[in-house]
């Protein structure tokens, strides 16, 4: 599964230097991941309800930027689940504006749920078996 | 009761005009309305477990800008009560780099408390004499 | 003329009481006036090259808050100008999630263009007719 | 040369998982790398009338999330250059609450200044090494 996020442009996006200043780019590529699990049926209203946790942690986050983005621009953040390990999965970027590749990048999330001994707590977990197959990419 | 809240503007804040766009001062407002609140002895923490409320709720804001202020500029964001309705008040701020004014604004805020009836849901409240006092511009 | 910039509440754009933060509605205030200058052919490209401003300088902003934005929900923020002045006019908006009414609010803007005799600086100018007539509420 | 960067979570830093959302972090890492050039004597200024560039250009962003940090939390983001190349260089963050490590970081940028036969563009240049100097770790 994959999913493709719009974004255009806008003045608020840009900095002195008239380009995006770079955390939008990572702002957008956590957009992009929500809107993937949202679209596998893991929605933030979901994960709250059924496992107690409100969105699924991020440990690590990744960018290279490849060219700026300005103004006006109508860009598309492609995401899907490039690895998944056993407590842990990997969600890969590529930032486009049409053909020319803006920034790649990725998100490490670690699955957690509420601690059975204490649900103030958050705790790992496997990944869901039904989660991997969601977000399979063939 | 007064609070000073101080921020130097940085890169991030400004925009492709070289000037802080303008919802960073708003952002900057309710930064300093929350550390004037802390002050007070109603901090985020207090407002939680005794009143049941994350915070107190915003109507309504305004901002006049005066002048810009540029990367590198340390403001002075001055705030206090200025007036105490029944179940609201108004938390008025000034903005100034030095002796230059950069913005006036404030923000209407409703004292609410978790519903008797219904813990999950806030109702408006009173504005607690205590708070009041604590508040005061003599 | 009117433009309804559409935008879908996100994680990032969500404080801790779980509802959008206010600074985000002033922000995407500001998107949907930039599209309406847009729509009516006085885009940034424009005003830089043809006024020598770097966007049309904003005054004053106000914000009356109804309800609020949560997770997931798709808002809809009207924009047209309401008033014009000599050299400033207004720029009313209406945030909607559908039926609910969420947030109505204004921005002031002054029309600048840089100063004959020192093109680094800006000044002050009547709004010009052509825009005034672009930006008509019939 | 070191640079520490002092901050304190606002409300407005945290998202409805009661956490610092983790732009803001990276957002912190590029304010605390400006304060370092600006202690090294390379602030803005100098970049823009000196190299005619707006700023030194980010090519890729890192970060290791390993605590969360809440509200009120009050924290310190030290960096510096941890490696030179030719034309790039690292900055290694590190950010503490206190005893406790939050977060650790890096950005890569490129020396750039303005294109001999193009003002208006920007080309890679090798690092100074005067700014080397200013910026050596011991």
């Amino acid at each position: 599964m994959k999913y493709v996020h719009n974004v255009e442009v806008m003045w608020a996006d840009c900095d002195p230097a008239r380009i995006v200043f770079h955390t939008h780019f990572l702002r957008w590529m956590d957009d992009a991941a929500n809107k993937l699990f949202d679209k596998a049926a893991y929605g933030g209203e979901r994960l709250l309800t059924e496992f107690g946790v409100p969105g699924v942690p991020l440990v690590s986050v990744h960018a290279d930027f490849r060219a700026a983005a300005k103004l006006g621009d109508c860009l598309q953040i492609e995401c899907y689940v490039s690895e998944f390990g056993t407590k842990s999965f990997t969600v890969t970027h590529n930032i486009r504006n049409g053909d020319v590749l803006i920034a790649e990048g990725w998100q490490k999330r670690v699955w957690c749920q509420a601690d059975p001994d204490d649900a103030g707590k958050l705790t790992t977990f496997p990944v869901p078996d039904e989660f991997k197959q969601a977000l399979a990419v063939p």
